[in-house]
């Protein structure tokens, strides 16, 4: 096989989910029927890789200064929900009917990663709660030991804040079989139990 | 979500396989954690697609003039595989120990697409063969109607230039259940029983 196909194949491999076949399959693909699109790709990528930042406000991404969702005069400007990553951003963005403020850590505490308050950006987030206007603040970092840790510590900055913190409701997921959601879950939902009147 | 972002997330559906929840989580594992590798494969994407042109001597995908299976001294000149493109090539490249050349058609007979003899190369193959080194053709167009129909052409070309055409057999898949194999299949493989003696 030619270097240069070599490469492409090899280089595709740091797409996740992209083993040795599929990456060969792409790149036949590409080249067999669909340079166009593969040069407007290429072409994108490389733009993307190096114009996009972060948002000064939230720290999501953005290729301007302040991103859209912190621009847009549409949204509450009373809630704020703090997220790990953008990727928890989008996923929340698209899933709920939220229209309030972020604010992305891009991470989590973890003092042995060398990850501290600072890192996440926690200065400018109690700036943010300083200005007065945020009521509530949501708190969805991930429920992983790391994530409570860091959790924990929000809502201290948040009650410091005088801002009232609320964290995501845990329990069963929606369609799934007791008989498969983990122990700890399980023994959470039930104590947590709702009253159905 | 930033308007370069939608782009790239966009533009990673043309990879086949990917659909828009890949693509979303392709472009955030890049711009999360990979960078650097992210713009390499922009790099090297661009770079293929602009440079890996087809190999003079058997249309194989080659950014050099003659591919580096025609410019090798150590393989079999006798034998001369017909696949339809580069992907069949790669395949029986990786699957079999074939050590011979290739001719690659990029495409199968089709008057109705406008694909004849000409845009097959079938003028250039005709060549490779009036070169007199070839003995065998082994035809490994797909099995296809199409493929079929230019299997059949190919093997008169192969007689008229003295050189002894031969098919892949067809049968039952190694490992695959009698119970879902075709019925065209099954039948060609019931009357093609070979004897165990
Ligand atoms: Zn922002
Ligand atoms: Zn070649």
């Amino acid at each position: 096989m030619s270097k240069l196909l070599t490469d492409l194949i090899e280089a595709l491999r740091c797409l996740p989910g992209v083993g040795g076949k599929s990456a060969q399959r792409m790149a036949f693909h590409l080249l067999e029927r669909d340079r166009e699109r593969g040069q407007r790709l290429a072409q994108v990528m490389a733009q993307a890789m190096r114009e996009i930042g972060n948002c000064s406000r939230c720290r999501n991404f953005s290729e301007t200064p302040v991103c859209t969702l912190c621009a847009s005069s549409s949204r509450d400007r009373q809630v704020l929900c703090v997220v790990e990553s953008p990727t928890e951003l989008a996923a929340i963005e698209q899933a709920t009917g939220y229209r309030g403020q972020y604010f992305v850590l891009l991470g989590r505490l973890s003092p042995l990663d060398g990850l501290g308050p600072e890192e996440l950006g926690l200065d400018r987030l109690a700036e943010r709660l300083a200005e007065g206007e945020i009521e509530e603040m949501i708190i969805a970092t991930n429920p992983t030991v790391e994530g409570e840790a860091t959790a924990h510590y929000l809502a201290q900055l948040a009650r410091a804040g005088n801002v009232r913190p609320t964290r995501l409701a845990h329990g069963v997921p929606l369609g799934g079989e007791l008989e498969f959601v983990d122990r700890g879950t399980l023994a959470h939902a039930f104590g947590s139990r709702q009253s159905l009147d």
